[in-house]
């Protein structure tokens, strides 16, 4: 198995709950299942972790890719539970609990812990079944999956180097755009949008095995809301925030990283706000190493920004401007996963790879922000990053 | 709101069930969520439907475009409740249950109706500070979903004229390859294989402000596994099953769409495979009208099938070969939602979007299906799909 997946912090603590499994219960959206099955399906499957191995029940259209290309131990398929026969008898609902009980009680499971995610429904079912269930709250599975393996770290920089070629495609659109009279960016005779590079930074993430559900080209005040995608015409003298998170389409990894660019001027604040939001992010990048904890590289980010004047979620916690949200967090078969870099985040270990995103955001200026994707080790960090940080846009 | 829905269904329930409320807690990819709230976010956020209105509970980063682009009736932001303050106090299992619980008491709800996906984390953490949470089982919300607005079909067939698009610059791949020697197909001097197609697909999808997760273009034995997306050189003389199901991006319906095509000459049982799957999707098609139920849809496909000879699930629960799948789903803001077109499916309705998709399987042989999507109405249905049926592919 590539992926090597060490489960034993879950078999520890099931044995300290005195649980005798673990089930989820899920698709494969879910990050948690996929990394403990090694499998990935686009219906629903369950997964039981047990002290002797890790089972997976599936339908049959599903089972023999599952026996396949699954890493666990033993896979059933619902048609041994006469599943069909129990949907006609009993309805989708109880027919599943039906068969979800029966599949416990042969692999002599009567007590499992289950993830917060958990559905209600599944539980209640079993619950009414003489299972008994408890929520795992610690979200164990996530805390083992921050950690990554070495072929772990090898998938999330091959999605980063595809990540580099879509932001180089990015940037070389913003490059060579020229400026009309009125400030709009214009390319190959027509308006460059943000839709179109954005179209250019999805069609290189396709040629490279990625895809994306989203991606940020924000311009102007656009960019002043972390979370807005960005539309219509790019301006120069404006400040243009490019945000893109790619997934690899097999190997299900993400990476992440932003930059913001400027043609022409933007104007003196904009650049105070640029260079101000690259010393705290190479501050945050300073910060890091094995044993300090996500709110100390979050904080070490805070204190260049309100040092230079700005407000943070820190020094106000209502504030819209200014830092308004963390400094990162875990990047791997989520887009955010665990660890936190944020003032709820905990001690920080060798390969846990994380985002480092400082930002300063104000609608009447635009928005900052310059993010690289690093993972931990014991004396600092290795950048997974490779690519320039600067403010104005350069081809090749 | 240009969604329009018609939640009484839902309240006519949670009044039967002397419920104050209906409590979800997902992401946005919860379909049933974004219907309800009208809105979409990439973390978490709550919507709780009452007697007297849909209320969104949002993070600060949200807050702003949840005022403007959901369709909820009020928006309350998580700071209102010090939720960063109760996760640095409790964590943040616990933060999230207390906040829950204030939310919930502000707006005169003690007892919750949930759905079956709701987390057992939140479910378990609202019971502990005196919330009465019952599962919904019964699945309203999906059953509401199922009947689409006016506005709702425009989507969808937009989402079809893209898929055509793609479909169309697929099929023109394979009808222009040239054949070599040894039986694989050529483009442009180079190997036409399943990844170069679905390129072409994606990119399609793209220019028309549609993407997938996925796609199938599957040759020969590739192909008798309904669930295998396919992969390299594609071949003369072999049965090519090509499956697309693109989401808006902007809007976030679904289409679906599946052709099998040959190049050159598959064998007389595979030609006699792809004109029975045509005599079932055709009985199929003409045995939908409002009133009918998806079972009585799905038996007019299989006993096409069966009496051209071939296996399905009716006659055969457990064979691996012949119709092994439904003959077709409901189609909206999940890929797979209700109404079900197999031996559970219920009554359909007009306003209902299936798809209708039978076909034939075996390793030896190759699979075979063909797949339209369509509106049922009061005497029949409405053809979404603009698309030829036809094994031989064609330029334009």
């Amino acid at each position: 198995m590539e992926l090597d997946v060490d489960l034993s912090a879950l078999r520890s603590a099931l044995e300290a709950d005195d649980r005798d499994g673990y089930l989820i219960d899920d698709d494969a959206s879910d990050a948690d299942q996929r990394y403990v099955s090694g499998f990935t399906a686009p219906d629903p499957y369950q997964t039981l972790v047990t002290a002797d191995g890790v089972h997976l029940l599936v339908s049959g259209l599903e089972y023999g890719r599952a026996v396949t290309e699954s890493s666990a131990d033993t896979v059933t398929r619902r048609s041994t539970y006469d599943y069909q026969k129990l949907v006609a008898e009993h309805g989708g609902h109880e027919a599943k609990s039906r068969m979800l009980a029966a599949f416990l009680e042969d692999h002599g499971v009567e007590s499992i812990a289950v993830p917060r995610t958990f559905p209600t429904g599944t539980a209640d079912g079993l619950r009414e079944r003489g299972v008994d269930v408890a929520v795992e709250s610690e979200g164990i599975v996530e805390d083992i999956r921050a950690t990554k393996t070495a072929w772990e770290l090898e998938q999330i920089r091959a999605t980063q180097r595809a990540n580099e070629a879509a932001m180089a495609a990015a940037e070389e659109l913003l490059a060579t755009a020229e400026v009309r009279d009125d400030g709009t960016l214009v390319h190959g005779g027509e308006a460059l949008t943000s839709e179109r590079v954005t179209e250019e930074i999805e069609i290189t993430l396709l040629r490279h095995g990625c895809g994306l559900d989203d991606t940020i080209v924000a311009c102007g005040a656009d960019g002043a809301d972390p979370h807005d995608r960005g539309s219509g015409p790019l301006k120069a003298d404006e400040l243009i925030v490019v945000d893109i998170f790619p997934r690899d389409k097999e190997t299900g990894y993400f990476a992440d990283m932003t930059r913001t660019f400027a043609r022409g001027d933007p104007g003196e604040e904009a650049r105070r706000r640029y260079a101000v939001t690259e010393d705290a992010y190479e501050a945050a990048l300073e910060a890091v190493e094995a044993g300090v904890t996500g709110a100390d590289v979050h904080g070490a980010a805070c204190d260049v920004l309100e040092d230079a004047g700005y407000a943070t979620l820190r020094s106000d916690p209502s504030t819209e401007t200014g830092f308004i949200h963390s400094t990162g967090h875990g990047v791997g078969l989520d887009i955010h996963e665990q660890p936190s870099v944020s003032p709820a985040g905990g001690e920080l270990l060798a390969g846990h790879v994380i985002s480092i995103e400082p930002g300063l955001y104000d609608p009447e200026i635009g928005g900052v922000r310059i993010e690289d994707l690093i993972v931990v080790t014991e004396d600092g960090y290795e950048n997974l990053t490779d690519y320039r940080v600067g403010l104005e846009p350069t081809a090749e």
